[in-house]
């Protein structure tokens, strides 16, 4: 399995990817919304604390990975301020079959907002 | 809840898609592999039904929308013959929280396979 995770300041690029053998291919883009705690934003600002962010996601990517036959797992988390409308977050997950790759992109979420730290540090008005 | 269902001949372009209020996409694209029944292939071909293809999606997805709040559904399925690493399927669906797309994007797989007048009809080899 291939995975690779990273945390970057600019746009999340499109997804390039097709591991070999991949049958199905399950993405996720958390989005920017225009409203925050009930006020309107332009703009999201997050944080990070970036080595242990990276290795996190790296982790959990692993562990679900042992659990799933999955074949390319690629995360990108944006941090500082993006846009509403624009890409937080891009997840990525290739399988054979497509009940794995909803699996782990579905878990995968759920663990990142649980054990990651990356943090929204509030709107821009 | 915008939808929007197509059968097409030639390749699945890019996504382009953000319904107004969309915080999560979850797309599931449907990959031709490179062996069906244990031979080698070239591409896979696919036949429709077309009219009735089409309704089914749509009616697939209208239900689904009733019973989870999602802000945008498109499907894509190419017919005729489609090459080993091509999108047989793409599958967008937006929604507020992540937790709707996942489900009707997974959902409307399983409906399409088991309600849809959509055939593979064997290998290119």
């Amino acid at each position: 399995m291939e995975i690779e995770v990273a945390i970057t300041e600019g746009p999340i690029g499109a997804a390039c990817a097709c591991a070999r053998g991949a049958g199905a291919r399950v993405e996720f883009t958390g989005v920017v919304r225009g409203e925050e705690g009930g006020s309107a934003i332009s703009a999201l600002r997050y944080e990070a604390y970036r080595p242990m962010a990276e290795n996190q996601m790296r982790k959990i990517l692993e562990g679900l990975g042992r659990e799933h036959p999955i074949l390319r797992a690629r995360v990108i988390h944006r941090i500082g301020e993006v846009p509403v409308g624009d890409a937080a977050i891009h997840v990525l997950v290739e399988s054979g079959h497509r009940a794995e790759a909803f699996a782990v992109a579905a878990a995968f979420m759920d663990r990142l907002k649980r054990d990651v730290p990356i943090w929204k540090r509030g709107g821009v008005p």
